[in-house]
């Protein structure tokens, strides 16, 4: 039976994984500002906490998460400020957090994947997610649509802000002032609301600009069920080009983000500024945008 | 703007989450015993971490989460073992994984979730595996199937020698002896591999037990692109009862697991010899097995 064995794959994980299984001692936590459920719904901390373990791996430093949603952040910070640990990358992070205002004066080496809430002054690398939703408006336009409305992420998130800001803005230039916006969670149910409140605004909209795949695939199946065709009548644009962007039916036209690519390089700042990876010491103290991309599928 | 927001469920992130708010020194690990990307592909590990959440949050306590892949192992003992991890949840132990027997020696509070390996004496909690993988073949045979294949999950773990050796053993107490087993590795391709091969050693096989339902969903995909019915020709029965059960078409026979009663038994128990639960603590030194239920749905 161990033929079998070696040949359903089961001895991959015995196998080396790239890392150089040099001991350390650091230790580096993921804190993810959301409930853990969320850890397993949105496909953009998967993402980014699998990335970050194939670079800590390199480095012979174990993977540690830890969710800090809003209310238990307080019970999350005493750990994180107490030593035992020695970098923590901070994902989702909202206006007003409590965590975010504590790490900030607590000294330890933190990197932020997403630029932070304004006035809070941690290095971080980002994406621009402003140009992203620039592109998203253009390609409206440039298919015709006047009657566009926008799903939006939660307001307290820079992420969320810039998507929005980018898009409207263009469509202001455009002389089209007054975009009906909707704010979701970036969770599918919160998309579903989201294009219900929209219909009963603005009952002849011809497309929708949300800001995650999972709740553009939201507002798609919603707006079937209304009867609307999509993309014939609605076009639907989303954010990320997440593998849900790919499955869906019809395929989403949205805007990439480098998630892979930012996590990697949030890793390795932090990383520098841990003094653990000197090639990145030198550039520890920049933030880094990474570039997003429309790419245009069958929605839109 | 602000009505939409409550109205979208935004508002959720702010509300309170059912803790009660009080901080805690106390850290507390899950320690998953595979790479992190598996936690996002095995419905299993986030029904675990998503309760054992629930649990600490009562507790003030914050979720850290630790992924410890066999050859990562060496490089997660030192952080569990200095002192910066008050108490572990160990998840998917498997034999030799070095964690497992640094950490028996450890004198951290432990409790596994699922029996250990033989030779290691840590406390758990575990679901009666044996008789899940009884009930299954007691099904096929009560069916009339007469041609009956496994598809095990790793040897190294004894839930999945459990699930085994209870189907196989209740065949040959039938008359039913060499029972072909493939063995998978839980994920989805594993389940594709091992129903080739048995479909080549057996060609006119009529039922497959699967130790759980992600590699019983690919089972039926398999199968069914290889011209084969699914009941009619071959019955197929899962483990799990994991979201994917009722979602697969058909609907997947399958073995639940009462995976959230055990991960929240795991944790009180852990809280409970840590000094944490008062409640628990005379319940410590139990390791109590939950039983497991056959489902019949539309696979078999």
């Amino acid at each position: 039976m161990h033929d079998a064995i070696s040949k359903l794959g089961y001895v991959r994980h015995r196998a080396p994984r790239g890392g150089s299984g040099r001991r350390s001692d650091l230790t580096v936590a993921v804190v993810v500002c959301e409930p853990a459920q969320r850890l397993f719904t949105e496909p953009f901390y998967a993402r980014v906490i699998t990335t970050t373990e194939e670079v800590l791996a390199a480095h012979g430093i174990p993977l540690t998460v830890m969710t800090a949603a809003s209310t238990a952040s307080t019970v999350t910070t005493p750990q994180l400020v107490s030593g035992a640990v020695d970098g923590v990358l901070l994902v989702g992070a909202r206006e007003r957090h409590p965590l975010v205002v504590t790490l900030g004066a607590s000294g330890i080496p933190v990197r932020c994947v997403g630029r932070p809430p304004d006035g809070v002054e941690l290095p971080y690398v980002d994406m621009d997610n402003y140009d992203g939703g620039k592109q998203a408006a253009e390609h409206l336009l440039l298919g015709g649509r006047r009657a566009i409305a926008a799903i939006a992420g939660p307001p307290g998130l820079p992420a969320a802000r810039d998507r929005l800001e980018g898009f409207t803005r263009t469509l202001t230039q455009a002389g089209m002032a007054g975009v009906p916006v909707a704010y979701g969670d970036f969770t599918h149910s919160s998309g579903v609301h989201a294009v219900q409140w929209l219909l009963r605004r603005m009952p002849h909209l011809d497309a929708v600009f949300a800001a995650s795949d999972v709740m553009a695939a939201a507002a798609v199946q919603t707006l079937r069920r209304a009867g609307r065709r999509v993309p014939d009548d609605v076009a639907v644009i989303g954010f990320d080009d997440a593998p849900i962007a790919r499955r869906a039916s019809p395929t989403l036209t949205t805007v990439r983000q480098p998630v892979e690519e930012l996590a990697a390089l949030a890793a390795r700042l932090l990383l520098g500024s841990m003094g653990a990876d000197p090639g990145a010491a030198k550039q520890a103290g920049a933030n880094p945008t990474l570039p997003t991309e429309l790419v245009v599928r069958e929605s839109a």
